[in-house]
């Protein structure tokens, strides 16, 4: 149900067509709930169904045309319900930590792989965030700019201030990590010392 | 398949029967790779089938029988080329934060249970983890001592260290979550008092 209320949310921002929320939802709630195409059209239909979004058709070049989404004032309750109620949290589920538990089955050459690797994807993960941080706060980005044009100036600074503390946390979150890898190659490295004769 | 990988490594420690294999899970591996038992039967027997594990029968009680399953050479052999393979990462999906980013969408009273929600899972989290590594660390756990016994004495440092680092980057991790939810509190805060005419 969370990639329901992700698309939702960027439809608040705009009424989208198809491709367009794909696209959006890739540039932006994407970054954070990760889904591909494949499960966002069928979710978009099943959303009209359902009457939270309404498609309405429009011209596209001289003689086609295409569909576009809005959220309907069901789709807005139904957001608003859903930011309402509390959220269940999984269990964890962490393969990362799950193996590292046990290491001891790795060779020295293959833990250093799996946490220069882990240090690496959740970096990646940072510059990303990152650059989305700074987009959101220079308002550049095109999510954000069509958002506050839609919504009164006293709603602008919670907004964007909303948007700007989740990405940190995530940011934390994965510099979190990449500390954790790197506090292992530390530990391997005195591991190995303690080991040579 | 992480779920095969988490089974190996407790039977790594020491065979179990398919009701211990689910009770040790859920005391030890099953704090960072959670798995109902419903799930941890089915795999066993799939695992059996594929010869990564073997059954075998004994007596329980006067007059009936239980399996204990052992893991097998070709088992072992699995659980170290998981070991030495590269690990795919999942695209990121995380609700409590794809929620915070839209948070003006939800009223103050909304946004503080949420946040305070959060600081209270991932600091139940915390207590958790902490007990398990306190466990790990004095030897005390079940299966830390049941591997411990099995394995030559100079493998021990190894085994404990690296169990003890899994559990102490998720402390860390979770630390990150409460601490995000905090700072979300107090932002909450601040844009409340910017309201308040």
């Amino acid at each position: 149900m969370s990639l329901r209320y992700a698309i939702l949310a960027i439809l608040t921002a705009a009424p989208l067509t198809g491709y367009e929320t794909a696209k959006r939802f890739e540039g932006s709630v994407g970054h954070v709930w990760h889904a591909p195409d494949s499960q966002i059209y069928p979710e978009l239909r099943r959303m009209e169904a359902e009457a939270l979004i309404e498609g309405r058709e429009e011209r596209w070049g001289s003689n086609r045309l295409k569909t576009r989404y809005y959220i309907t004032a069901e789709g807005e309750a139904d957001f608003r319900t859903w930011m309402a109620t509390p959220l269940k949290y999984a269990p964890w589920r962490d393969v990362a930590h799950m193996q590292a538990a046990y290491f001891e089955w790795a060779d020295p050459e293959s833990v250093r792989m799996h946490l220069e690797q882990h240090a690496q994807h959740y970096q990646e993960q940072i510059d990303q965030w990152t650059s989305q941080v700074r987009d959101i706060e220079s308002h550049e980005h095109p999510m954000i700019a069509a958002r506050l044009q839609r919504y009164p100036a006293e709603q602008h600074e919670r907004i964007v201030a909303f948007k700007s503390f989740a990405y940190d946390g995530l940011i934390r979150l994965a510099q979190a990590e990449v500390d954790w890898a790197n506090r292992g190659l530390t530990l391997l490295e005195e591991l190995e010392a303690d080991q040579t004769p």
